[in-house]
């Protein structure tokens, strides 16, 4: 199954694309939709909205999956996050695609099978998992281990309700 | 000057289009865009970005607005909300659009004369501006409100420009 994961960021959104069965994968592409400072909030989500319709048109994914917004930290750029994330959730849903939602918790716990890794833990894993060619880029390697906590989640779903 | 106002909402977004010239305002078209309950936040969010395309294809505003999350009430509906607003500011950028952007005190300041007026006084205020056919129904009232902001401050700024 193709699987796209989104990384949200205002100034930097990264996105991975990879093949799974849920328990192999394959890199399929992986990068970041980059936005200008100076420019109004407005033509940036513009700009992340096309470059994800772009990378949806390029690789076709079955689903699409992004990080819940954590608002513990800082309110503020949790609203400016839950912006971008209401675009790629709106780009998802145009394109036809349902969108998973998991919390950094359920991340961090599919890809480095640790729910309180750290972040450098999470990229190391991913790096891993998908072998060389998978970008140092850290938004790209988040988004990369969005697909992969997706893609484990689907095909744990799919196994439980073929054993019921 | 044709102004668009936004009221956003997952469950109902206000709309209101106005003709102003800062001064008297005349109504032309107020709605809500209501979306279902059951459906997932995606398509919600897709059927929000639809009705504001026809909103402005249909009535060809030279500008938008929208007020600004207000997040010390709630944090978890701030975050939703945050999330039409960026379907919101990506629906205008698409069209070519400013979207101005106002706290609530601002709003009320312009529409009332008086910033921590209560909502039904701002309803009031619209309705008393705009005439008989001003819609009771409270999001698109407070989407005409928004506009109303909008058209005001636009126009006390080109005022102020050509005064320098």
């Amino acid at each position: 199954m193709r699987v796209l994961g989104i990384d949200c960021g205002t100034e930097c959104t990264g996105y991975g694309v990879i093949d799974s069965d849920g328990v192999a994968h394959r890199l399929v592409a992986a990068g970041a939709i980059r936005t200008a400072t100076r420019e109004p909030l407005g033509r940036r989500l513009a700009a992340i909205a096309e470059g994800l319709r772009q990378v949806i048109a390029g690789h076709q994914p079955a689903s699409v999956a992004i990080e819940e917004v954590f608002h513990a930290a800082n309110v503020k750029s949790a609203l400016k996050l839950a912006q971008v994330r209401g675009v790629a959730l709106l780009v998802a849903a145009e394109a036809g695609l349902e969108c998973g939602e998991y919390s950094a918790l359920a991340i961090k716990g599919s890809v480095v099978g640790y729910g309180r890794a750290e972040k450098r833990q999470v990229q190391y894993m991913v790096r891993s998992l998908l072998g060389p060619g998978t970008p140092d880029q850290a938004d790209a390697c988040d988004a990369l281990g969005v697909a992969i906590c997706h893609a484990v989640t689907l095909s744990s779903k799919t196994r439980l309700e073929a054993a019921v």
